[in-house]
């Protein structure tokens, strides 16, 4: 592995940061700088820790949470008016998303659900109607998957315009990765007998607003879906669905219905106000567009990205690229605006439907310039630029934003948000 | 898949649960028990729920912690006598591990590290001694990997005797799986220009403890060695060596060096008192081993398991599987005290050097019985039981305890633990 860096030194009187140059790779290292004696020497003293707890809390020195959103681009906001909470994409690193910052996203607020009492309702064409308890469901066999979830709205703050001082977590937080647990959705339909002339399925939440949707029986969804009761392995936090939801590898947020109460198989789509009204797409044309489930191939530079400041020399460029359609097998990043683009590394495996990591190295010359990041995925899908996404989506629509995000860079190294 | 389990269904009195016997299959599905009207009667009525929030808690039905012991089998103590946190692996699903309950195991507690002033120092036998701040480190490349992490001791208290009252969590807590994220152990060796004679690596922790060990540099270590700075996403917890450790998957825990403050590179090991004194293995003929370094292939059953209470009928059985060598292949379940064995599906991907999650279903016919299992792993290695594995170490060893577990069940359907 070969890289090139300007490492930052410390001056034991703790002033301005001096520089060294490292050219580093196989071949060997050559260094200029502080040395060991002078950057060790404000390393305080070690003493006794903190004892032992039964739980492991954050550094006082880590500030991590969720930007509470009800507008796009305007935070914070009054939680009580929030309608998205998104994941602070531009501090976390690997894939997994910490359950307590997995992006939030709900209709009627947070319902608080006693386990004991909560309900399954399985109905429609199927052999037997059947109410289930949680401690059936648990008792039924499980599956695990780690995978991304996405709300349909993710990104829309650039479809017709680009707040420059937004971060990431503004622009993608909607966005997130966890190991869901679960019933897979294959049992529970050959449990309940569910008519082979059934190809939709009705799920509906146990939240104040009752969101419902039609989820077509595709091989695909009946072979991935899955009744989920786990994520990051405990049970399902309160605003991600506890004590149950429906999860949909790779399908739009808004599908995976959380505080799931009921499933009602039939032979056509329910038409639902949230597939009749919501969740529809205004094209160019004016036409409303429903049904567009699956999320598309989408990545983001993550750092350096909005409200960043770097300094020229060394920069790490590192992202999150995902895909509903599987895979994705490869990341591209351009430090020239789009005019040349080069292979980023993948970071770890690229898990079908789950986020990945990628990383590239930049030698920043301090003239302004523009970033940019574009994914494949194994379905050959490669994500578009904004300007051939806005000619053939045009500007109506609201959901399903996946062009190429951009940031820009000024000769002060601060980084913003722009529309390419 | 084909599953036959008995359902509880619930009176709308809240009363005593009633039964139905379900059997599933492909083939259908026949049901007798509480009609769909009767168990929905409880249900709460739905409103408007809780105001997002910057973070998603634990629901308030949801009890999750750790077991603080300072003594196998004793808890809970005072935690500032505690050396070690016990992951609750009864109450876990899947194969991820919380943050916040990854087992935690300290020899002078939790240091707090301001990660602006830790510095990592890196001589020896290399070309230039360096130090690195933490900004230096986070601008290098960096990888994520899925991997257990285990205590050298987890699973003693049931080398020379089972205390019958305690729980997985007791037995088995001192193993957790995280995604790990920093950088590779190949890159730092190469930007240093470790010496090609330099054989060991002595690794040393910023606690009050300075715990530190020699580390081989073999082939192995170097590939899949890492420096980390995350842990599911996050940056490290302190109790997880805040701001960074080393991590070498499938490696005895307390070689993954937490706060991670030198590394020294030599042609042979360093001697240091936790590797001549406190982690070395006394033998059945009283020489003492040192530097057995490698986790062994090991399993528990999670549910049923210690202090649960079962009822005849459907019961699953799951459990995790995990060793150093590599991937799970196969994993086991006798349900009649090891007389008979029968394949448990592995629920999700089996990573390797991670936990798998196993599971099987089980019709109790209420006679006192023990379940065992015993898992396989890609280098051909089978989880021992316990009386080969004590005629092959003895009795005077405290560490790499990895014989098969057995659970006694009593026709009460109390589940405790026993030595097989």
């Amino acid at each position: 592995m070969r890289l090139t860096f300007t490492g930052r030194g410390r001056a034991r009187d703790g002033g301005d940061p001096s520089r060294r140059r490292i050219l580093a790779g196989a071949a060997g290292v050559a260094v200029a700088g502080p040395a060991a004696a002078d950057t060790l020497a404000d390393v305080p003293p070690r003493g006794p820790g903190a004892p032992l707890s039964s739980t492991s809390e954050r550094s006082e020195y880590v500030h991590l949470s969720r930007i509470p959103e009800s507008t796009p681009g305007r935070r914070p906001v009054d939680p009580s008016e929030a309608i998205n909470s998104k994941a602070p994409l531009d501090r976390l690193v690997g894939t997994i998303t910490p359950a307590d910052l997995h992006y939030e996203r709900s209709h009627a607020g947070v319902p608080d659900i006693d386990p004991a009492r909560h309900r399954l309702l399985v109905h429609g064409m199927v052999k037997r109607d059947l109410v289930f308890t949680m401690e059936d469901i648990r008792a039924m066999p499980a599956t695990s998957r780690v995978a991304f979830l996405e709300c349909t709205g993710n990104g829309w703050e650039n479809w017709k315009q680009a707040p420059p001082d937004v971060t990431v977590q503004n622009t993608h937080g909607l966005v997130s990765t966890n190991e869901w647990t679960g019933v897979p959705l294959r049992f529970l339909i050959d449990l309940v007998g569910a008519d082979p002339g059934s190809t939709w399925m009705l799920a509906e939440g146990g939240d104040g607003s009752a969101v419902a949707r039609s989820i077509p029986l595709t091989d695909e969804i009946i072979a991935e879906g899955m009744l989920a009761y786990g994520q990051n392995g405990e049970p399902l936090r309160p605003a991600h669905g506890f004590p149950l939801r429906l999860f949909l590898p790779g399908f739009e947020g808004n599908l995976n219905i959380k505080w799931l109460r009921r499933l009602k198989f039939g032979d056509r789509p329910f038409m639902t106000r949230w597939e009749t009204a919501r969740y529809t797409q205004l094209q160019a044309n004016g036409a409303a567009r429903q049904f567009q489930l699956r999320q598309e191939v989408n990545s983001v530079i993550t750092s350096p990205s909005g409200m960043m400041q770097i300094r020229p020399g060394f920069n790490r460029l590192t992202g999150l690229a995902w895909s509903g359609f599987g895979r994705i097998t490869r990341v591209e990043v351009s430090t020239d605006g789009a005019r040349t683009w080069r292979d980023a590394a993948i970071a770890g495996p690229a898990l079908p439907k789950a986020q990945a990591r990628f990383q590239a190295d930049w030698a920043w010359d301090g003239s302004p310039t523009k970033i940019v990041s574009r994914a494949t995925d194994e379905a050959g899908n490669l994500q578009p630029d904004r300007a051939s996404f806005i000619a053939r989506t045009g500007t109506n629509a609201l959901f399903h934003y996946n062009a190429q995000q951009t940031w820009a860079i000024d000769a002060g190294g601060n980084v913003r948000n722009v529309l390419a």
